[in-house]
């Protein structure tokens, strides 16, 4: 823990990358990890919302102070490079505190300026004294939170047709496979400033197709046959993707909102691959398309009460969306109320909802290896709620480390609690496994059974396989360049014995630059182990192959098109929600 | 029809009335009917949005023409008045058309001025030529709907905690009935004006208590055992009232928001009593409560998304709430969306909502005689959606008048089609009678099995009884006297004969006035009918009772108390759904 303080103490005073991870980091703030990560050094082609670019009305609240249309549009843009992520676009509080006008303006502008220039303790970075923000754009900013947020359009069903297409229709396409690939080996990798993603051959590591998709592509995910692959962007589209044809290439895509995270398939028996679900930060909403096409069908609005407090949240942006495998239901995270939406897929036009009450503020998350639950990360309370898909039901709410970031986690059986479920932390250096068998181990069930420490905070993800003996677990956010250009590594028979720290951004032999390694995904025989080791998009990044068994370099996939590699995502593993 | 299209072309000219009716019956404007009623003569007490009277934020949209802040003022509390309860208080339409600033604009200030002074054929008043607004007030409106709408604030349960006040505790009430009433044959009297009720006695038709509740009360309803009345008024405010009292007083009261139209108990078999939930209409969402203290326990919002157009709609008003007597659930109208929330009360931390898509507007309804099927009207569509509460789904949509409003409808047997609920219409003179007997006679069931012509346009109300061969139409919203104060009443075994006209009206021996004759009511036993003859606040009122058998005065009921009677609800057919 001492280094990690250490680290936040730290934080504050550096420049570029510390804008970053000092709202990523400090006790109060917590943004979305991804902004964070997209901060800094990469912060110019991924990190603003891309709400900030839409034409929106200056409605002028009287009470505040005077400012001109132009100064108004630099505070917007301002406002939606900077501020959105953690405040909301609203400013109805989100990880970041609330900053509606009935708050600023009686603080007003004295204090406000302060704040915006020097930061707190808290978490609110010092904006200007990093030098990130001029005297005249901290001015800007004390008067533009002091007037009324404008409010970004909505985005319903009409919009979204207008953006709808489809290039090859069902009827159209192959009825089998065309190609040679091993598609349950292949990789689908984002390449997140390049707009793209890259599939890659498990076998061979050969790039087999890079395919245009949209801004900083967020994440994949695979239709329950295996045949298609969703891809989405920051920007809220999503393209999908046939593997079936002779070579790989879009079917359809879709706009479905102005900023997005999460897409995901219908998975239970009888719906595969007919339904697809993507979740939007704005407007905070969820749509259900038909699954062979993106054709929108039903759009569900997420603004409500918030789960603890009983009081309208504006915008309660949706992260995670997992699939039942117990029922034809979606699990839809709505971040800022703390309610999870599981949402029944079998009737549309008479839609059944169970609103989970949990903690604020669910970000993302995964089930446990029975399938039944799904651990759900409420991270700014620093929680796991488990829900119990097969009730539909929360089952228990389980203390955690700083701000719980498990990607979805990592399942795998512990030699004396028996099955855990294991989520690492932005906040902390520590790993908590937490036993999930209710039936044979009930003693231990949504109990943190025990907690690891890794090599720092800032941890992103951690992975493991049922075939595996390793953990791994990443720390890209940590200030350290030791720690984040490396893995540390478990052994999940002896976890006693601490970590492994291998230096994966060495091994990976790119040239200097603030890389980063991120994500590790295995391979689907679950013998081999893939990082991205993630550099500025002007810098050459890797993809870094381990050998699970021996822990030794087996493979380094380069190529000048492998720009900003960060998410990988195995299509046998992801279909079959292996992790 | 003739004498109805007559009246609706003569409807305009007219000043005070014309202004209620103008906007009640034209095709395109269909407001809230009881805004209607409460429109022109009885305006000024019961007419205007409690809404208007908040204090709200003026945002400038800087391309609106200009006004100063008591310019503004002045829009606003006009806008309440007389505006929002066609077109909604964010003005996103509701029974109106949209006057959000991107459609107002574009119009500009002189088609606004001529449309605001001259009104249109399509139900828009005549507000300038009419005498209503002045120039001046007509140029204020014209500049104040291409300014922001102000929004009005949320109402959470903080709001709702502050106002909530528990008069006699649960453990300090009797343990049994302590008074002589015949509670069932008891009537609970909306004295609208005075924000009261009158609790009368069946059989004497004596006043046995006053009751102080709040501004504008709109109905009573019963808990499942009968113990408990509920009445809620047009200010949100709900009083709960404790007929086992020595004296029947209020145990509890809580104000729920800022304008409201319904409450509703819990009726299922073990969830008796046990709680209670009210819908607003600002804001637009519906609380559960405790059904002994009011105790606000969860709030769950209505925004989101229309169900035939799927985009957002920001203010989807809550209409009518029943009791679904098949599974732990409430039925609520979401009336801009045209969705009816089934929200099952038996886990509010894990709350199950089916959202129905039914066509828009939904305004009231009621059970069929089974009880299974929840009739329920789409006034805006002319529709009545069939909702089944036994499978959690949509049954039917069936095609009835101009502008249904049933209240809660009428169950008889017909001796010819079998069981069938009738409505009203407001639009139009006819009354519609739909099969409701899937089982036994389903070549009926959902359709419109005969059309009667009643005395004539603006019904709000019909009524009969399992006992009795009468069905009673009222139509106080009828501009000829002649039809507003009086009933018709048609024999179920010989429909086909036509109505009785009964002069009502002139059977109460009130002072003349602007009377309306409204809201037939069965006592108990189904053998008399009461009816309100409904007078402006300052003029003398009355209950008129009428033998259903013989179909001649029994009675009048008048007392300087009884200030605007308007519903009224017999404890026995509103605990049980006897209608």
């Amino acid at each position: 823990m001492k280094q990690f303080r250490a680290f936040r103490r730290a934080a504050i005073p550096a420049v570029a990358l510390s804008l970053a991870i000092g709202g990523a980091f400090a006790a109060d703030a917590k943004p979305d990890v991804h902004e964070a990560v997209a901060g800094g050094k990469m912060q110019a082609s991924s990190g603003p919302s891309p709400v900030g670019g839409i034409e929106m009305v200056q409605a002028i609240n009287p009470k505040s102070p005077p400012m001109s249309k132009d100064e108004f549009e630099i505070g917007k843009k301002i406002y939606f490079e900077r501020c959105a992520g953690c405040h909301g676009v609203l400013r109805k509080g989100a990880t970041g505190k609330p900053l509606t006008t009935d708050i600023t303006l009686d603080r007003g502008s004295d204090y406000l300026k302060t704040f915006i220039t020097y930061g707190s303790p808290g978490g609110m970075p010092n904006w200007g004294t990093s030098g990130t923000l001029t005297e005249k754009e901290v001015d800007i900013m004390t008067r533009y939170v002091q007037h009324e947020p404008p409010m970004p359009p909505e985005y319903g069903i009409k919009e979204m047709e207008a953006t709808w297409k489809v290039y090859v229709k069902p009827e159209d396409r192959p009825k089998k496979k065309m190609n040679d690939l091993d598609l349950a080996n292949l990789f689908s990798v984002t390449l997140r400033d390049a707009g793209k993603i890259a599939l890659i051959d498990g076998a061979s590591k050969k790039i087999v197709d890079i395919i245009n998709t949209g801004y900083a592509v967020h994440i994949s995910r695979l239709s329950k046959s295996g045949r298609y692959l969703f891809v989405i962007g920051r920007d809220a589209k999503i393209v999908m993707i046939d593997l079936w044809m002779a070579k790989p290439a879009p079917v359809a895509e879709i706009k479905v909102g102005l900023e997005a995270r999460s897409v995901e398939t219908s998975k239970f028996k009888g719906f595969e691959d007919k339904l697809a679900i993507a979740g939007t930060y704005w407007p905070p909403q969820y749509v259900i398309m038909d699954g062979d096409t993106l054709k929108p069908r039903k759009i569900i609005g997420t603004r409500g009460m918030t789960s603890d407090t009983n009081e309208y949240h504006p915008e309660p942006r949706v992260a995670a969306i997992v699939s039942s495998h117990y029922k034809p239901e979606f699990l839809v995270n709505a971040k800022e109320t703390g309610v999870v939406h599981m949402v029944n897929y079998s009737d549309l036009e008479n839609l059944k909802v169970t609103m989970i009450k949990t903690p604020r503020f669910l970000h993302d998350g995964g089930m446990e290896a029975s399938g039944r639950y799904f651990m759900d990360a409420a991270n700014a309370s620093d929680k796991i709620a488990v829900i119990d898909t097969k009730e539909s039901k929360l089952a228990a709410v389980v203390n955690v480390g700083k701000t719980p970031h498990p990607g979805r986690g990592a399942n795998f059986v512990h030699p004396k609690f028996g099955p855990v479920w294991a989520t690492g932390h932005l906040g902390d250096e520590t790993v908590s496994l937490i036993g999930t068998d209710p039936k044979k181990n009930p003693q231990h069930a949504w109990k943190v059974v025990q907690t690891l420490t890794a090599a720092g905070g800032g941890q992103l993800f951690l992975k493991t396989h049922p075939k595996s003996k390793n953990l791994w677990v990443d720390a890209p956010l940590n200030p350290d360049p030791k720690i984040s250009q490396a893995i540390a590594v478990f052994d999940i028979n002896n976890l006693d014995k601490g970590y492994e720290l291998l230096p994966i951004g060495a091994w990976a032999g790119v040239k200097p630059g603030a890389k980063r390694v991120v994500q590790p995904e295995y391979n689907k025989a679950g013998d081999e182990v893939w990082f991205s080791v993630w550099s500025g998009a002007g810098e050459e990044s890797a993809i870094v192959v381990v050998d699970d068994r021996t822990r030794k370099l087996k493979a380094v996939i380069k190529d000048p098109q492998l720009i900003t590699p960060t998410g990988k995502f195995n299509v046998y593993n992801t279909q079959n929600d292996v992790y």
